[in-house]
């Protein structure tokens, strides 16, 4: 049954009420002294605030208020099944990392999907005061230049494009083999940014990003705003990329396509 | 002669009007869909755009009106000879490539130098409305949450430590290898943020930042800025670093001597 306007706007509502929430959760210690970590998993580097579960647990109780009969899949605390066929799913801070060190660069992100994928995302920059939204037709941003529309570039070729992952190993060593190929032929690589590069596809300013290993609250808001500005977000067979792994991010169909024909050569 | 408390007063509000300055020349071209790029160097990625020349020329001509007797040392217009003694060092835009791919982590860089090197530096974020200062006894950051005092880290061994550097070759393979040695003993290494990396060694969220190849205009700012904020920059020798080339930045003296050890091991 399609959603009508009234759920519509309900979902876009309870989505900015979700990221002002979280925005306050997460500056609150962000560059903060005390600020301590605890490491999730412990044969690598991926530590987890308190600002993170502070952010979910927020966002969870509005949800639980505003939309109980949704579901919930959020980074920090798991599953939460509901009888509507909608799912949120959160991730408090996309980009530990880089909120650990300062960068302004980690986001809220923030979505919602039916049984076919995202429908409805935001990437939140709490600390820049920064927002991408994307879905049911509209796409923007609000933040230091004002409130703008999104849209992705125009075709150019691999040989004129800026390519974006978060570290340069990208992930399995065939997988930063893949990656490479990639890069070899595009003008510009770039690393660090997060979820961020995903929000500059969608803003014109950046053609591709490429990762692997994402969980699915990592990749589904990136493929709502992207999709909505103009752009394709798919694994790299070409499929849906909302379960996560390996995702190919594009400001366009043609130069999705010679992306994908390199990453597969 | 050691400058009159007039005089430092007179520097510090003479950098904070180029700053402004540069803040609305450089924000004019940002994101925007007619930002156009030439290559100063046919051999490598190098943009020059608009806006870099637009920012330096603005403060250039607020220099000739305040500070007619002063040198100024230039990325885009090269040097111009005074007769004070005292070197004013710009570069409008500090990391070109995050600036034409929509990065926030690109700044301006102000600063002003006796023989000695740096005395007083200002490291601005434009699109955040972020900055940096430091020099003549006080080093401070106003931007999203206000104004506060600016304080390395205190000492961590290395294998706690956060490392930057903005692109993962770093430099000639020679300087690369050295890199990895420091990377393979942090607990983490980040890329891609350009000057801003150096404000978050001054703002006490990361230890050190090791990058070679830099002009002068490139890392005088972040010396004043970080020894002010109580940090160390040298060169890879461990000598003075004001004249670019191999740079290590560290939030203090023990992670300094580790890191230059494993460096130079």
């Amino acid at each position: 049954m399609p959603l009508s306007d009234a759920e519509k706007t309900d979902i876009v509502k309870t989505a900015h009420m979700l990221a002002d929430a979280a925005r306050v959760a997460t500056l609150e210690h962000f560059r903060s002294e005390e600020l301590t970590a605890e490491n999730k998993v412990t044969t690598h580097f991926d530590p987890v605030t308190i600002a993170d579960r502070a952010a979910e647990k927020q966002m969870r109780e509005i949800l639980a208020k505003r939309r109980p009969s949704d579901s919930i899949l959020g980074e920090e605390y798991g599953a939460t099944t509901g009888t509507s066929g909608l799912t949120w799913v959160l991730d408090p801070i996309d980009g530990t990392r880089g909120y650990m060190s300062g960068s302004p660069t980690w986001g809220v992100l923030i979505s919602i999907a039916d049984a076919s994928g995202p429908i409805f995302g935001i990437i939140d920059q709490p600390y820049i005061a920064e927002r991408f939204w994307g879905g049911f037709g509209d796409a923007g941003v609000a933040g230091p230049m004002g409130r703008k529309a999104l849209k992705t570039r125009g075709p150019r070729g691999l040989s004129d494009a800026v390519l974006y992952t978060t570290f340069p190993e990208v992930g399995s060593p065939e997988e930063g083999a893949a990656f490479v190929k990639v890069k070899a032929r595009s003008r510009l690589t770039r690393y660090g940014l997060d979820c961020y590069a995903y929000a500059m596809v969608a803003a014109g300013q950046v053609d591709l990003v490429i990762e692997a290993g994402l969980q699915p609250y990592d990749i589904h808001a990136p493929i709502a705003v992207i999709e909505a500005a103009g752009g394709i977000v798919t694994n790299w067979q070409g499929g849906k990329a909302h379960e996560g792994g390996r995702v190919l991010a594009a400001a366009n169909r043609e130069i999705h396509a010679e992306a994908l024909a390199v990453l597969n050569s």
